[in-house]
């Protein structure tokens, strides 16, 4: 374990090669950890290793999780078993003029840690909103809040921002001397998450209109449709 | 193991619960793997779950993954140990009036298996060649292929897609009664991935155009730019 509050690197989480990607530091960490809305996380279910989507909220130094308490997922992960989270945003094709050096440009965060189920309603609400805060801000004061049933049915695991790492390829794409002589089109083709018109249910009361808190997501994430 | 070559269902990976989103056959599996460019690989590394991000490709009934021979993931995972892959495709935000009725529209396959490396040099080669042209079809006919020393650097695993599922939630939020009383907006916000103007490297050739490849995915994922 690292004995520093500002790195969330270790032995066995240093990257062991192309280590000019890695990074540890918590602000680069966070800041992918943000501009994500699915995480994968892994654990192991009688021996088989899974890894499911799922969406994720942050509160300071901890990642928080949450689905039903029926599923596989927060089942096994709850019972105490190590966990990993990553969370990866594609940015990019690199396209090189060589079969080889093609590769992707991308941010993502790794983060291995043991799960810890919380239990408490008042933490476990707060939890829950920082989950649906994460994914679209100020949503959660305006919505119906959960009722002790709906809490019950749910469970949330929170895992320390601890121990992992970031990495992060950009730029265009490595040319070995090798390639000089072939002339195809080589760079980047970038690619990016956008969200269009929202489509409102069709049993929406009359006359409502959509809130500030989406408007707010939209202008950051469909600058075209606004 | 399952019987039949036209599903990828067992009983261990049968959903347990919200049945309705689950799919078992071929055409519905190929549909999303090939609709995705990264998938998440989970294998367990000196007994830590591990999930890491990369690109992969199909031929047939193969999902066909490569990599540093040096990484952990593929050295441990060529050890034998059983892998899982998964592949999500966020569609859209679910927008409810409660915070419990918030959910994500996606497409997911989850391929469990044991991963096979490949060593035969015209087999990786031709390995080489699904994943690049899975990622963007027409590429390899006009790059270098690679070289001896290259394909020794690669390695690039096997797995069939034999025993699995695939998930898929569309559509509006549920509504509980509950929910009625609240008069906020409620719907769904669309997601999806959008390629952007192509960069040019700086040290390409001299009038080397676009190639035909490249304006054909561009037709795809950026209808907007072309």
């Amino acid at each position: 374990m690292n004995s520093s509050g500002d790195t969330i690197r270790t032995e066995r989480t240093s990257l062991r090669r192309k280590q000019e990607r890695g990074a540890y530091d918590r602000k680069t960490v966070n800041s992918i950890l943000d501009d994500g809305f699915v995480c994968h996380m892994a654990f192991v279910d009688h021996g088989q290793p899974l890894t499911l989507p799922t969406i994720y909220g942050r509160d300071g130094d901890r990642l928080l999780i949450h689905g039903s308490r029926a599923g596989r997922m927060l089942r096994t992960a709850a019972s105490g078993l190590r966990v990993c989270v990553t969370v990866t945003l594609l940015d990019g094709l690199v396209l090189a003029r060589s079969a080889r050096m093609h590769s992707v440009n991308y941010r993502s965060v790794v983060i291995v840690a043991t799960a810890v189920e919380i239990f408490d309603p008042v933490e476990k609400t707060l939890a829950l909103r920082h989950i649906l805060e994460h994914v679209l801000p100020g949503r959660w004061e305006e919505v119906r809040p959960p009722t002790t049933a709906e809490l019950k049915e749910t469970s949330v695991l929170q895992l320390p921002i601890k121990e992992g790492s970031a990495k992060i390829r950009k730029g265009p794409p490595i040319q070995v001397p090798l390639d000089s002589e072939y002339r195809v089109w080589s760079g980047e083709v970038p690619l990016k998450m956008i969200a269009s018109d929202p489509i409102a249910d069709a049993r929406a009361a009359d006359g409502v209109l959509i809130p500030s808190h989406l408007d707010h997501f939209l202008s950051r994430w469909a600058p075209a449709v606004r």
